[in-house]
């Protein structure tokens, strides 16, 4: 087996377990290794670190994935993708629908699956699990046996790893949305054509927090895609929700999805820029008992942050000065840039100018289901507070 | 009114939110303000800034109760308190027995309450709400008509106010412990005699979630004190859990909560000290599902951090060793001076010792019934998070 040295000094963060090699952290020439090829990681001195997979061509040279000296192979994938699936078992035991394996998050880099019912949507997001793509199929066939799988190929990154985009059905037949359950209510969700995989799993836990501050109340949910959110405040009875996007898919879905549930006369759902002005759309309105922001991530980049804390900072403001007192913010970015700090700064900011004093009542995160790998803190990206405006 | 104008430079952190002026940041003589009395605080142009009570010996010489000209009367207080319930009770309508005024955290800075069915135990932890004893007392009266009020002033930073440390029983007749339900749970407190007021309501969101993880598994609860993290493990479905504490006191009380709740056939508690090291403690055991690692302040100063640090890193590192394969950690600080990043750090360390991968798969914070004022980061203190370790 082929061996990749580190240079001197580089091997703090990856013996502290994370699992990703830079290119300029490898001594040698990586074009002499072939893409994909499984290699042992060896520090300056040439002791064992780990074994990975790599790519001469990415910015990210190796993903390390075993600590030990085992055998990267069949049984290797099954009884990775079995420890994710009997975790989420034990958390989850009455969900069938759910991220089953978060990439680096369960010790898989590079590999995305999510649970749909009997439906499996999965993402290789690198050259190395790619090219295993067999081996990985056929072990998630043995653990989940699934009736369909599709794969959502068409994500950017694969860009950086060289790889095509594609998506298509892998498995079975596929004739246009399915419905899946989350809290007792039923969401159409279109697994091949949706934006991302067709819903949103990592803001699971957040959804079910927010029905606790809705209850009769006017409720407002900005960015509302399929209505996942805005379901969940009518379910708890909110008086009248009201939900925006911009997108005409999205909200032709969330109708459907509101007459699944019988709620459809309880929410309304418009095509709307939010970021031309909450207060615009919403005008005659006298105000809020909730708002809910989780708009996509605005900071796609490091070099986009400036823009977009600015962007979190208006829309933050405007949802402040629509909010009875008493009412609830729930706020959201799932930008790795953007900290849990900076955007409880953001707020402070929008609190300040909207002349609001603001408690946090509760904090948000992506759901047990995507794993932070604690060594690697960009498996982390989603942060969501609920506020409590005076 | 008297009026404290601040220095020059000093109102900026004061603008955004936070409650407290410094007795550096003030102009003129403390000396001539009386004890308690409200004034209003201006910036060094004569801005109006907002009101609150002066404590002229303290090093916090004002703290703020509104940014707003209204009257701090028995009406300014009962409003406050009042939306504090409110607020309470849409959060968590159907428990009775919570924390119910948390200080800055409602905007009544100094002022603590706790909840006991029936019963309140109050906490005045500065002079200006202890000089005004008897009409805050007569807002609790009006919002809760508590049949009994305990009042719990044997706090340490009663000290820093030149206030006089003791516990009483200000109305109504207490003979021993009472009884409380917390997630279909019944414990036993002593609310007059027990450490702090009896039981911590600040991680009942917590030992909801760890719920999740316990199901047929061996536990072990650390630092257990009357049992609120074995007892729910156990309801959980655990199959054995062992509680160690070093009070004979606490362990009393957690051995009559088991017997109270049909589950001392589950739960043992022991006498330990934690810190002499666990494995000693669990000798022959094999190993646990899930380990609680919930140990009091052990930074009480920024001075004791570097020891606290130590100390933490030791019982993490000891509980991943004691940890099977699969299992959870779950560990807390409940230190002011110790951020959710530093006690993140603490893990990484001992996991690498431990030669374990650690996955961050839920966060823990304080419940909502402790709302964080977002402008005074003083008022987060409790830090938790669920490890899964490979």
């Amino acid at each position: 087996m082929s061996s990749v040295y580190l240079q001197p000094g580089c091997d703090q963060r990856i013996k502290q377990g994370h699992p990703w090699v830079f290119s300029n952290e490898v001594q040698g020439r990586l074009k002499e290794y072939s893409p994909g090829e499984i290699v042992e990681v060896l520090d300056a001195q040439g002791r064992f670190i780990g074994k990975g997979y790599v790519n001469p061509n990415s910015l990210i040279a190796v993903r390390i994935l075993t600590r030990y000296r085992e055998d990267i192979d069949g049984a290797f994938f099954m009884r990775r993708i079995a420890a994710a699936w009997e975790y989420r078992q034990k958390v989850y035991p009455r969900r069938d629908s759910l991220r089953v394996v978060y990439s680096e998050g369960d010790l898989l880099p590079g590999l995305i699956v999510d649970k749909f019912n009997d439906c499996l949507v999965v993402q290789f997001h690198t050259l190395g699990m790619e090219i295993r793509k067999d081996v990985i199929l056929a072990a998630l066939e043995s653990v989940f046996i699934p009736r369909v799988i599709v794969l959502r190929n068409d994500v950017s990154v694969r860009r950086l790893e060289g790889l095509p985009l594609e998506k298509k059905v892998a498995k079975g037949l596929l004739s246009g949305p399915i419905v899946i359950q989350e809290d007792g209510l039923r969401f159409q969700v279109d697994i091949l054509e949706g934006q991302k995989t067709g819903f949103f799993f990592d803001q699971s836990e957040n959804r079910l927090k927010l029905q606790r501050y809705v209850s009769q109340g006017e409720v407002l949910d900005c960015f509302c895609y399929t209505g996942a959110w805005a379901l969940h405040a009518a379910a708890a009875g909110a008086r009248r929700v009201i939900g925006l996007d911009s997108s005409q898919r999205a909200l032709e879905l969330a109708r459907i999805n509101a007459e699944l549930n019988g709620l459809d006369g309880v929410c309304q759902f418009y095509r709307a820029d939010i970021f031309q002005g909450i207060e615009d759309l919403v005008g005659d309105n006298k105000g809020f008992d909730a708002i809910i922001l989780d708009p996509p991530s605005l900071a796609e980049s490091r070099k986009s942050l400036p823009t977009a804390l600015k962007g979190y900072e208006k829309i933050n403001y405007q949802a402040l000065k629509l909010l009875k007192p008493g009412g609830i913010l729930v706020t959201s970015s799932c930008s790795y840039h953007i900290g849990m700090r900076q955007l409880q700064d953001v707020i402070l900011k929008a609190a300040k100018k909207a002349g609001r004093a603001v408690r946090l009542v509760a904090y948000g995160h992506q759901s047990p289901d995507h794993p932070i790998l604690l060594a690697a803190p960009e498996t982390e990206y989603l942060k969501c507070l609920f506020l409590l405006a005076a």
